[in-house]
Order: structure tokens, then sequence, then C-alpha cells
């Protein structure tokens, strides 16, 4: 039996301008690192945090409470100690929390022989994305555990959908070193949206997932819009509209806000237009005095991976 | 040089549950015939309509103001006589000033030698329909032009996606016969409604979307919801609850409201399942003192069809 596994948990980018809410896809080359091992004594035990400064009690940390959920669930006779190295940001937009919570459940399954699928690791990973955002999402979690882009079609019962992801597809994301909460950045939404507003939002919804399943890029690109929530939280970010317009003229195909904020993505075909991209961003924010950090990921079709075990 | 050309426009569901709006399909077996035939006086003039009672102006015609859509951007050195052969019931909500309207236009196209593509006939089929619905909607035009489903991504510019259609995918509808006017019907709708709401509405038409791309028939089944718009207009329609809950029951995977009503439509895997169905839904207005006609249609991929020439 399989004592230990070290896994790469990758950072996700929910919403993806229409599809707010739903929709997600999947980054690589950033991400947490996690371990896991068995142990004797029931229970979860973190033993060890690099990165961040995040609490070790299992029911206060979004990886442990998962994997109780999990455990719950699974009532296996031994525990699990855990070691969490901390790539993702918390607060960044790019589903920090999320990875750390996906990451501990997907190690605990491939240890425990793979009692569940990926639906019910989802589940188990979004009561560790509660207690981080005070609101059951699956929009990060969904693309980091299946990979590539996926739709939440509903939270109860818990369906997702795995939508295919055109081969040349990159995302850039540039994270501009500011705070914005979760929490506060719902509480600015609306609670009622104009229905003209709507029918325009899926409308591209449908087209954008019409768009993945056809490789059209063109029709990516006409479908990332957003004309319900970028109004409200683009006034959270510091220089988005810049970021946005100079994005576009290098060369993506959309640009959004990634989750709540602060980040901001961009998808474009092809690796060399994604770093004229990046450059561009960085072009942007290197004219103030905010920090930020980029990333040029192919979008990540494989989700959370084994690193060895 | 062709003189003369018969076509059949058919019968088309707009909306389909959760895509109010932007989402239709073409049916089959139950639409308007329409002769048109070139004549050296320039203008439209419509020669004959059988079936019910309409405006022979052309200016006063969905058919004809179409048409003189058309000609004004085309300019022919002619003009055209059109015979209508009307089969749907004005105010069925399936599409018949749709159908008229789109097929004078795909009919004097095709006598021109098609210099329009099927997107510029949607336009012109789009002026007649204003006539009849006093607003700019494409979503029961686009399908009769393209056939199978389409989707209406955009108004302006005009952009219309054709969706696949699985093969086994029937419909059945049942148009009972009372009146309602679109024009109230689109009145009666909130004009802001609640985000939470929304979020359901595009997640389900992203699903619809995947579903049909993947001649997934449960998935189609469960996406065919819609929290929107039902809630209101189904008050308009008598016995509408009991004919949703029998034809479920029957074997269909959803049921909704075609267009603005009063047609209800259904959607089935297999001609069995939706002949059960239309019997499930006569049952219901048997019972009552309201007239009812029935049909029962494989989607229709191909659209509009020239009969003869």
């Amino acid at each position: 039996m399989m004592k230990e596994i070290k896994i790469f948990s990758p950072a996700t980018v929910a919403n993806v301008s229409c599809g707010f809410d739903v929709l997600g896809f999947c980054l690589d080359g950033i991400g947490d690192e996690i371990i896991v091992r068995k142990v004797d004594k029931k229970g979860i035990y973190i033993s060890k945090i690099e990165g961040y400064d995040l609490p070790f009690e299992a029911d206060k940390n979004v990886a442990g409470v998962s994997a109780l959920a999990l455990l719950k669930e699974a009532n296996p006779d031994c525990g699990f100690e855990i070691e969490i190295y901390k790539h993702i940001k918390p607060g960044s937009g790019i589903g920090s929390s999320s990875a750390s919570a996906s990451g501990s459940v997907f190690a605990i399954n491939e240890l425990l022989g793979k009692p569940f699928n990926k639906t019910q690791l989802t589940y188990f990973a979004m009561q560790g994305e509660k207690l981080a955002s005070q609101s059951e999402h699956a929009d990060n979690v969904a693309p980091g555990i299946f990979g590539g882009f996926t739709l939440v079609k509903s939270l109860q019962p818990l369906e997702i959908l795995e939508i295919p992801t055109p081969n040349d597809l990159y995302a850039t994301i540039i994270h501009p070193q500011i705070e914005i909460k979760t929490s506060e950045s719902r509480a600015m939404l609306p609670k009622e949206i104009p229905m003209q507003d709507a029918i325009k939002q899926w409308a591209n919804v449908g087209s954008l997932i019409h768009a993945l399943h056809t490789s059209n890029y063109e029709l990516i690109s006409r479908s990332l819009q957003d004309v319900i929530v970028e109004p409200y939280r683009s006034k959270l970010i510091p220089f988005y509209n810049e970021v946005k317009n100079q994005s576009i003229n290098s060369g993506a195909l959309g640009c959004g806000i990634s989750g709540s904020g602060p980040s901001v993505f961009a998808l474009s075909k092809g690796i060399e237009t994604a770093k004229k991209v990046a450059s561009a961003m960085i072009n942007v924010y290197s004219e103030t005095n905010i920090g930020f950090e980029t990333y040029v990921s192919k979008i990540n079709v494989e989700g959370i991976r084994i690193l060895n075990r």
C-alpha cells in the first residue's frame, strides 16, 4: 500500500468573463505542492506550511476542512499528515484556497485507492472553499480537479461538465499586489440585474461553450464579454481598463477579472501572443507603484497531478 | 434563368426553456408553402394568400416587408410575385410570421442566384418579424433559415451559431387554440431579474449547448429548465402544468413554452416517445373545452427547403 504522495495542485481562473459563478479553467506552472502521508492515528494533522502564514488546526485550514469532509465519508482506519508548500498567494484571485482544499482531498483519495470520483472530490473541496469564501462554490475547485475548462451546471445536485479545451489556448495572468476580499467583492454585486443584460450574458455563455467545442478562436474572442459583473468589480482593480485594452491590442482573444480579482486573466491563441500580452500587462503596472506578478500558462487539461509517490 | 420557385418554410420553436431570446430549433411537417415568381415590374406583389386572412399590401405583410428589405439591398432589375399558402396559424407560438418572413426572402434569394448568405437572409426576415412582434428578433427566423438548433449570439452585429442536433431528437408540439399576443406576453416579463436565477439560467444554456454537442440526451433533459420566463408566461396557458407533468411522465426529456406561447413543446429521444408524449398532451386537453392541434416532428436540420423550381 502507498504511504505517501506528493501532488501539484494548480491555480485556476473562475468566471471567465461571461460565466460568472459557473465557468472556470485550470492553469499550469503556478500551484501549491502538497505532501500527504498516512499515519496510524485517525484524523488530519497539518505538520508543515511553507510560503504563507496559515492556520495549522485542521478545522481552520481549508485543506484540513476538505480533508475532514472526506474522512467523515470514508471513515478509514488511519489518519493523514499534510505538508503544504503554498505558492499561490491567498487572496490573489486565482484559486489559492481552492488549490489547497482540492489538493489535500485528491492526495488522500489516491492513498485510499481512489474510492471517490472527481465530482465527489469537488464536493469535499467545496467544504474547504466555504471556510475561505463563506459560501459554497465550485468554480475554482472543479477546474483544478477535472482540468481544462469546466462548467458547474448545478450545485444541488453537484454536476460538473468537462468542456473541451482547444489545443493552442494559453492564459496570461497578472496579479497586482493589492487586497480584495472575496466576501466584499461579492457584496458589491447587485441582487437584481436587467433582463436584457442577462440575455446577452447567457448568449455569450452558450457561444463560448460552442466555441470551445469547435476550437473557434475568433468566436472565443467574441464570447469573452461580461456585461454583468465586470462593470462593478473592475472598479476595485486599479488600471483595469488599461490592462484590458493593452492586452486586446497585443492580440489577446479576451481579458477579464480572474474570480473576484485582483488578478486579471487574458486568453490568447499561441504562446507567443500570450507572452506579448504579458509584456503589455507588465508595461501598464511598471508605470505605477503597484507590485505585480505575471504568469503565462497553457490551459492545463490534466488538473491536479501526482509528482511522486 | 429560374423564373419561379416553390419552397416549404417550416415552423420553429424559440427560447427552448433556458435560452430565452437566443435559442431556437426547426420543425418539420408543419410550415408555410410559398411560391415566388419573377415579374418584369420592380417591387413585391402578393397575389395570393390561402389559409388565413392576412394583408395583401406588401408593406403590411411580414413576407412582403422582409422581401422589400432584401430588394432594397439587392436592387434587382425585376420584381417578384408571391403566393402564400399559410399552414401555420398566426399567433400559435411556433413562428408563423417568421416562417412567412423567412420563406419569401429565401425564395427570392434563390431566384436571384443566391447573392446573400444565411445571416443576411436572417437580417431581412427579421425586418418582417418586426412588423408582427414590434421588436427585432431572430430566435424563430434563424432556425428556419439555418435548420437545426441555432443560437443568436448577438443582434448587433447579427451573429447566428449553428449548434449540432443529436440524431434521435424529436419534438412534440401542442397548440391550444387560445390567443396570446406576443407583445402582451413580452410586457408581462420583469425588466429586472434575480442574479441567482440568471446564474442558473446561463448554467443551463451552457449545459444545453454542451449536451447538444455531445448528444447527451440525459443532460439535454437536465438542461431544459427555465427559471426566468416560464413562471410568468405559464400562467397564460391553461393546463400548462398538467401538460408539462404528463409529458415528462411519458418520457419527454423536457417540456416548455414554445416562443411566447400558447404552443407547448416537448423534446424526446426517439419518435416512439415523442408520440407517447403527444398522446399524453392530447389527454390533458381532451378533458377541457379548449380545441388543440398536435404535431410530432424530427428536428429539421435542413430548414427551409425547395419543393420545386
